[in-house]
């Protein structure tokens, strides 16, 4: 019998509790050994919750009980989780996280501190929800050299995305519905501004390079001003619009960026839809591989914490190794990375549009006659946001994703 | 230096020699050592082929070198492959494959003989190519109770459904383009018939259920009697066509079967279109995940054949626990598996058809004023049958996915 405890009796920690007492007959099967739940941390009481006798309000209870091996860290935030995390690994006792500020802000650490003590800092739960992404990055794409990942890694931004393109609705009605849904927060900004998909996709391009990507350096543009329209343009050029989040090697450096893209209908992360969730990897061997799920909710995330915890379980005493140096990855520098442009454009200027821009494809579409759309060359985005300043009747622009 | 052998220097063979070349820097650092390919077994020599030396072609030198450790077996097909894999787990080297038919065939006895000489049997090469799916279920979602595996998993069938669909081409020719692209095999009888498929969703299925899916007893049916007239109805259906391979614990007992498929185009599978394949694990606690990538070809192929040879060597000694046992999966009766049906008619006999299967609402296309198609409510494949036979005027049948 294993024994373990959890940090943070709210949504992801009670889904954990659940889904040990759901699933422990199959899981002590695939573990050799049953998991037992004996300590839940959190500062509140449950009074009648069949896990009541278990709830604790010390963490020393939990670090100084030889008997837990492994620790579900369910808390989220920065602290008290980081400190309790550090003392956990110190203890030589596990820990699983789906506490993605954490993962981003202090992986590399964490991770060398797991190998010190001969146990694992694992965090599957923190990025995709219940899709299987950060192992199978560690353990299935170890022959390949992975060149860039882009992933639909925001939930809420991706049900309001795909309600304006089937709705037609526009942007605050549909963020409304989504609060009324329980998808998107009273306080959305994480969400909608892109935060949370930059954090993610930290965390993914420091396992993809093995160097730590500060999110903090990562170009982020949220969705709150894609409007229907765009959405009428996309259609008729054969693309959608969603909010990609990618990490790229490419010849001169890497790039990473989180932005609202145009992208061609025929890419398979256009068919990703609604809530879901989904993360290409492009590797040097075998192309791409796409991950596809629920990138949040109680029982999906919870169920990739417990794959953690059953991983540490099968595994006493061995540190799983996880190539994440402390040393920060060199960002290209967002404004000299290249990318095409999707322009709208008040009609009135359609010279200085040829001028600026050269000789581009002009889209007009039915009803609209007081605009007009173009896909631009490859340029960089000072030489775009340069020449875009130049352009009288200037609407809005979206990049294109290559 | 771990020092490892190949079996088969034909296409996935020769990819995994690329593979270790190509990337053997990075493999050395996630392996915590570097890969030596030894031996390559093949009745052939390859005089210039810069491995020449390493060509051997008697299997004893393999065995009886205590430096190998580990075997990639690329053979394909039952003998000597079987007899070669059962003597290199005897001798204590783990075995790593892309043979689904040994797989699907030996699975479960090749696994427990690794167990008993505390080394592996790994072949996540055999289903889905480079996808990794068969470590994901191993590894990942080891918390949950998967209730469905669905996939598309065969890559000939899916270029040409996805052909006629887009260019309404008919069948013969479509497979013909297929083979003057090197997608099909002069004999494609295993593909278009969905054989390859059975054998993977066998290998899926066994690994679902811990016990054995004997192949044969899969209802299988190919692709050779669709039609661009179906897409054409599926089209105004909103649905799309595809050969899916499933296996499905129900109620009532587990059912396995390959067959074309209408599904939703909001299914996140009917996106999945040319040589891709994708598969769909549905779990008790996260829903529905999605893998996707190249099913086929050398080097996508090879470099699961390498991530395997990667686990291998990390974790020496020590044989990964996969639940696979030789006691046979009882599957439902076929003839009892509940579907709804689409079926197409002439038009002729519009009263028989309201007799057989009650109000259904029939779906007429334009310019095609001689037939029209209907879908079926729920009933077992027996009761569709009968019901077909005595429906004059009867063109073809597609059941829907649910």
């Amino acid at each position: 019998m294993a024994k373990i405890a959890v940090l943070g009796y709210g949504t992801v920690g009670s889904g954990v509790v659940e889904v040990i007492e759901h699933n422990g007959g199959l899981i002590a099967k695939r573990t050799g050994e049953a998991l037992e739940v004996k300590y839940i941390l959190d500062i509140r009481d449950f009074p009648g919750d069949p896990y009541e006798d278990r709830i604790v309000h010390d963490i020393g209870v939990i670090l100084e009980d030889p008997q837990v091996t492994v620790i579900c860290e369910t808390m989220g935030g920065e602290e008290p989780a980081f400190s309790f995390s550090k003392k956990a690994l110190q203890a030589g006792k596990s820990v699983c996280t789906s506490n993605k500020e954490l993962v981003a802000n202090h992986g590399a650490e964490l991770i060398a501190l797991a190998e010190e003590n001969r146990c694992n800092y694992l965090f599957e739960a923190s990025v995709g929800g219940g899709i299987p992404i950060i192992r199978p990055l560690n353990t299935s794409l170890t022959a390949e050299h992975v060149t860039e990942i882009t992933g639909i890694l925001n939930g809420t931004t991706n049900y309001i995305l795909t309600k304006m393109k089937t709705q037609q609705a526009p942007f605050e009605k549909l963020l409304k519905r989504a609060q009324e849904k329980g998808y998107a927060e009273r306080n959305p900004e994480a969400d909608i501004e892109g935060y949370d998909a930059c954090r993610k996709i930290a965390i993914l391009g420091s396992l993809m390079t093995g160097r730590t990507v500060d999110y903090r350096k990562i170009y982020t543009e949220g969705i709150s001003r894609i409007t229907p329209e765009d959405f009428a343009y996309a259609d008729a050029m054969g693309c959608t619009i969603k909010l990609l989040a990618t990490v790229k090697e490419e010849e001169d450096g890497f790039l990473a960026a989180v932005a609202p893209s145009l992208l061609d209908n025929e890419n398979p992360l256009s068919g990703v839809n609604n809530v879901f969730n989904a993360i290409s990897v492009r590797g040097n061997m075998q192309g791409e591989t796409m991950y596809y799920g629920k990138g949040a909710g109680k029982l999906a995330t919870a169920s990739a914490v417990v794959a953690d915890v059953i991983d540490c379980v099968k595994h006493p005493g061995k540190h799983v190794i996880c190539l994440w140096d402390s040393e920060e990855l060199v960002l290209k520098d967002f404004s000299a990375v290249q990318s095409r442009f999707f322009v709208r454009t008040a009609i009135a200027d359609e010279e200085t549009v040829s001028e600026l821009f050269g000789d581009v494809k002009k889209l007009h579409l039915p009803g609209r006659p007081e605009e007009f759309g173009f896909v631009t060359a490859e340029m960089s985005q000072a030489e775009f946001a340069q020449k875009a300043s130049q352009l009288p009747g200037f609407l809005s622009r979206i990049r294109i994703k290559d």
